[in-house]
């Protein structure tokens, strides 16, 4: 019998009309939906998907949030296990994650010990929340012959990238917000956030300044040419 | 009567089936679609829309391949006139733009000289060019605590983006590749490389080393962390 494929599919940040025409097919023609449950009882990647994943049958794929990387590691490789027994029985599996696959996504994981157990495995790409959130600010990341540095939550330290000749963005925060914006007063650095971009509690800060309190999903974007960059 | 908006729409990096569902509403429902036009006789992103935008009337923008600042500021004034004027008249516009909107694109020369002049303009976010580049390659841009650092083709000198804690993106590289694969050499950094990424003639190499010639869509990858990032 011929072997299954495993898809993983980037869904975009929140708003389900940023899933692309590709994912919404690759996900039509699945057999098996593969999707993260990180144990909060609610699987936002789903609710993203919608009608498009509707009646098939769900893998749940087990994410704990710890930085123990056994414990991370074995919980991958029954995720890994699990979705090849499902290629070896000739079934498509779509692994749905947020933004794109390949920026910050625990999707690698499963990828790379699939692969590593001799089966196919794709890259469908999405929307990462940094362009969405942009978008919703109506502001560019980058312009011209600016770099842009794209930095995780995980990241020790903020000062490094503070002092960086680039634009930043700082993603899922959650509780270093507030040493991150001590920080950004302390360069004089005018920074904007959007908290949960394109779901339904999404909140649009121009200016960090009038957020308060911080989530998970809080994404800053720093410019350093100011309000005046596109007036060229 | 009530103004029209101007939406400016990623496209994502070449492949139609990257297209959104909010992309594809926006263009069907578009009165007008605003081509940029680089004067080479093809306009790659009407291609890409293709059925989508069958039919419209078209408003060719003209971006001129300079550097000159006050050709491009001339030629952006012209642009956003003509934008305002359909604007003025109720007509929607859709700008499309390949790749996303806020990653080094024109549009955003448009998008602020619209506002300024009292309209309103919307971003609709697109599939980047390196995520899709690194989705055809089966690699993450960034994982776990790994910042990541993207650097336009027009960005002065390599040297202090190879000493950078991050993992990189080369965008546009164009006729400087000799120089950034030379220093990359001599930083003993092993990169992958993606042409034309999404379109008839992408060309995938997973080693630099094999990739001959260079062309304005070439996209290089730098992953500090090497083949084995995501055996966790």
């Amino acid at each position: 019998m011929k072997q299954g494929i495993l898809y993983g599919v980037g869904i975009g940040p929140g708003d389900p009309e940023l899933l692309t025409l590709k994912a919404v097919r690759v996900l039509r023609e699945a057999d098996v939906i593969a999707v993260p449950d990180k144990g909060s009882g609610r699987r936002l990647a789903l609710e993203i998907v919608g009608e498009h994943a509707a009646g098939k049958p769900l893998l749940s794929c087990a994410a704990p949030m710890t930085r123990d990387a056994q414990v991370l590691s074995a919980a991958y490789d029954k995720n890994a296990e699990e979705v090849c027994a499902l290629l070896e029985q000739g079934k498509n599996v779509a692994f749905i994650t947020l933004g794109d696959p390949t920026v910050y996504s625990t999707y690698f994981y499963i990828h790379d010990r699939v692969r590593a157990r001799g089966y196919e495995a794709r890259v469908v790409p999405g929307v990462p929340s940094f362009c969405a959130a942009a978008a919703r600010l109506g502001k560019p990341l980058c312009l011209g012959s600016r770099r842009l540095l794209v930095v995780p939550g995980s990241h020790g330290g903020v000062d490094d990238c503070l002092e960086a000749d680039a634009n930043l963005v700082f993603m899922k925060t959650g509780r270093s917000l507030e040493e991150l914006r001590g920080r950004l007063r302390e360069h004089s650095l005018k920074a904007s956030a959007v908290v949960n971009c394109g779901m339904a509690d999404e909140q649009v800060y121009p200016d960090l300044e009038e957020l308060e309190g911080s989530d998970y999903f809080t994404l800053i974007l720093v410019d350093r040419d100011g309000e005046n960059k596109a007036e060229q």
